[in-house]
């Protein structure tokens, strides 16, 4: 799946990943509408709701992106309507050619870790079948139990060639408070930035491996050293845009070869219509204004890259 | 909640929780023929199959026990059905006055750690309408990602009079690779510890706060530091029993009012009936087995309370 996802980075030269984190203020209010009156204002219309909106983000712009992320939390939070509109989600995004990020950070230990990895990127067994609940091509995940809470995932990985993102330096202003802190004299996300190298260079794909990494774009200096810690992981950056992160920040982020990075913006750009910038679309244009969005995104950071190999 | 939780513990003299955690293997053959003739060998039959094996356990035990702790990655690996199961399973528990802990171990950051606080213990704003998605009494929450991540919780804690359980120190083998690393002189889950006690004096009930901590029964010596960091903090104890923790290694997670510590067991009660130690029950009377392992795990513990009191 590795291999997928670079080819669809190449294929698009946009090493970017669309976050469909749909609030439900996010979401215009003619949508919202026509969802409540089939479903009433229930969680079933909330998440009638946010699929229309995410499939009209998906339909403007899947032919320019490489992959989506979908925040599995924006969807948890209705319930059991709100999962069954993720599960719709992913199951339309891997239909149009797209890799899907579950962003569900989920980590825990032994059969638990691995009954979430059966269930987002394996199959479970249900007598003589096997189905796949929510079948994410990649999945984040928390390092923070060890080896034991990742090992799960890998083997789920190495059987279905699936990948992970495993945390090491998130994107928010306090993630410093326990990832920073020092640890014989280098901070704590180095030392899992070494795991995650570890774990994942007994599964790699053609050129980079099925375990890569989440560092915040807000960390540019901490992604530089990173980088280096894990030549073959790709890294997932979140926190551009709305976040504060910029297509300059994000450089080091990558490697040498143009690979090696993919950044996520999510409000940026699922939001976009309300945006300044882009309110000439008009609510009932938002995924237009999405659309635009990316390009503007795109431009951004391909600038960039390019100013930074000149 | 953290209240009710103790009037309970009070009531049932028993501190311990009943770990909900289904693994399709142990339930027995008769109650999945059941299900899957129903519904075929489908998730649906996976989830009525797991759904009718809680039923029959809770039926046996919940007149001895102050609470449950479903654990969602088991629910959720049977993809949406699954997490209705999940759903329903709460509902009844309450139903039957228990305390609900979902055993979640969600922790993102900002909007995102929000919308896990409502999905599972606040209220979601749909049009002029609020509900619950899945109404737990308490969650645990971990927090590598910071104060960012378990903020959000806390908010919801104090409207909605709900608890959650912060991940310090887990049970595992492995967990030593992060959450015991050095820093300034002393392991990182101390810190943790501390930030908890932080977290929780804001949010006191009568006489223990909404904020509580797990802490595996496997690591006692760690348990009794911990102890005295967070005294107003309720420990949450997995790792008793299948995972290695027995009676005697749980005197110092309580206090001396005998109280500050509720020990889980999962698969030592709810497959009790595949132990040789009750397999005289029968698969057919699985139920009578949980309720008799619950009896002999309260013994144990009370036991040991008492033995180190004299």
């Amino acid at each position: 799946m590795i291999n997928k996802l670079i080819a669809n980075i190449k294929k698009t030269n946009a090493p970017i990943v669309v976050g469909l984190d749909p609030m439900l203020s996010y979401v215009p209010e003619q949508v919202q509408k026509k969802a409540f009156a089939e479903y009433g204002e229930t969680l079933e219309g909330a998440a009638e709701a946010i699929w229309q909106f995410n499939k009209e983000i998906v339909d403007h712009t899947a032919d320019l992106i490489p992959a989506v992320k979908p925040q599995i939390a924006m969807y948890e939070q209705f319930g059991v309507p709100g999962l069954a509109a993720y599960e719709k989600t992913i199951a339309y995004c891997q239909s149009k050619g797209l890799a899907v990020i579950g962003d569900i950070k989920r980590g825990d230990i032994g059969s638990t870790s691995a009954a979430y990895a059966v269930g987002h990127l394996g199959r479970v067994q249900v007598g003589s079948k096997t189905y796949s609940g929510f079948h994410e091509d990649f999945a984040t995940v928390n390092p923070y139990l060890g080896s034991d809470g990742v090992k799960p995932f890998l083997d789920v990985c190495r059987e279905e060639k699936k990948g992970i993102f495993i945390l090491v330096k998130t994107s928010n202003p306090s993630s410093g408070e326990f990832q920073d802190r020092m640890v014989e004299g280098r901070p704590l996300y180095e030392l899992v930035g070494e795991k995650v190298a570890q774990w994942g260079s007994e599964l790699m794909g053609d050129d980079y491996s099925y375990v890569g990494a989440v560092v915040g774009a807000t960390y540019p200096e901490m992604g530089r050293t990173l980088r280096k810690i894990m030549p073959k992981s790709y890294i997932l950056v979140p926190g551009y845009g709305a976040q504060g992160g910029r297509g300059k920040d994000l450089v080091d982020f990558f490697n040498e070869d143009g690979l090696g990075a993919i950044v996520n913006s999510s409000r940026g750009i699922i939001a976009a219509y309300k945006q300044e910038k882009y309110a000439s679309f008009g609510a009932e244009h938002f995924g237009e204004a999405s659309r635009q969005a990316v390009l503007d995104m795109v431009q951004d950071i391909s600038g960039a890259l390019e100013a930074a190999k000149a």
